[in-house]
């Protein structure tokens, strides 16, 4: 539990400094990035939380407003230095989408949710605060435009799903599944992968 | 019981349909169509049942992403017939908005809201998921712009709600108003009824 | 308990007059104005509730409704002479977003959220209902535009739960962070004055 613990944190932060870099983008004032990376940092998990109908984490445990807090605080004093580290910030996000995707699934199987339900909602942990944050800076949500990201997070979940099924160790699948969804994203971003387009 | 539960399943189908094809419109991947058809299905009925502090329905029961599935795959694969079918698509929504409000009110009186909140709550369960939709689209959202749409689901709504209160058959009730939204709103597209601006 | 409960519903009416004339500035009909009203109105403490795992109070006081309705009427028949009171309407607002952020501090710390997140609660009431009301005209959020508004709340939601801690009395303690809600908006209003913008 508690590595888990502050790996939870740290996807936060990471999260955060996404919002608040995104909104720093769009020359909005320093409530603005605080308020961006906030939501960016709680949206997915508060809204798995609410559809299991649970008090999202952050409403009892004031760490993880912390952890948005020291984002925020870093996106602003080292904007920089961070804007030289998108590279690193990609790994970071693909780790970050990785482990949300399977604590989201996990969470939800552990609250009875059906195994359908499950993925769906661990999808949603982890990308659902880029939809917000991208919908309060009135952009077309990234997850509509970029490389695959979303459907690494759905390979994920619905692995994850299929091996606890047949009763695949628990820390051994997580490990297994999140790797799926970083390993996914990491190549999308690489080779530039991309899901057709159906439209036209 | 039983017939409502398929009639709401194919509900949900025809919502989910419909937020694929408009995703489509706007040359978005396979996975945003999946994703839109998604929100916009369960959008409304969701909101409901988070105000009425109840898990949404899609969670403990996977038939409903079954239903949701089957409207994307269709979608995407005949999607040139179902342009084609867009006066029957428009038939299958009014249908669609006729049973969600009636469903939502029910609902909302039979889990102790006031009867001013189940109108609201029978119109959201209604529209909601078509608002999720456009703002995820960054479009003005179509209840904004279009012919009577929301102003039918609030007249059927309150009709169930008065009929209720003098103690009119509960099934008799729901046929009643529910024909009085898809009746109002199928009228409205034909002669292109709309409500008054008042801005300017 | 009796002067808040009405003073909430004042508040509430006044946040649906906000919403009701933002959303006729763009040529929106009659129903999507009521329709703004409301979420402008329910969205902030709806947006509390919900996280705090409560019904929002709407759903089982119709008094509520009623008052969103009165401010959508007012809004449409008094259209010019509210257009006038434009002044006025921001000192109402500005009472109004005092009310607001106190009451949601109280009442999440009433139902045992961290003093951190009762702050950022306290917040969120105050301002949700207009970054609702702004993102579904399609408009960047106000409190990302505007001379220091939502810093204004955050002050005063700081502000009470630090007096709360040295066990200053309710009443004064929320009469004194609301004025200081109230004060920080009007003279920022008054001499337009804003937070540093960030990005670039």
């Amino acid at each position: 539990m508690e590595p888990i613990y502050y790996i939870d944190l740290l996807g936060t932060m990471v999260f955060a400094i996404s919002g608040a870099m995104a909104a720093m983008r769009h020359n909005i004032d320093i409530f603005g990035a605080a308020f961006t990376g906030f939501v960016t940092a709680i949206g997915g998990g508060s809204l798995r939380d609410i559809f299991l109908n649970l008090r999202p984490v952050w409403v009892d445990d004031g760490n993880y407003l912390l952890a948005i807090l020291a984002g925020v605080l870093a996106s602003v004093l080292l904007k920089r230095q961070l804007d030289k580290l998108a590279r690193t910030l990609t790994l970071f996000d693909a780790l970050g989408i990785g482990f949300f995707t399977i604590v989201g699934v996990q969470k939800s199987l552990a609250f009875d949710s059906s195994s359908a339900a499950a993925v769906v909602l661990g999808l949603f942990s982890a990308v659902m605060g880029g939809v917000t944050r991208d919908t309060l800076l009135n952009e077309t949500p990234l997850i509509f435009r970029k490389e695959i990201y979303a459907t690494a997070c759905l390979s994920g979940a619905i692995l994850f799903v299929v091996l606890n099924r047949f009763g695949v160790d628990y820390n051994l699948n997580a490990f297994l599944s999140a790797s799926v969804v970083v390993i996914i994203r990491i190549i999308a971003v690489k080779y530039r992968l991309a899901l057709p387009i159906v439209g036209g």
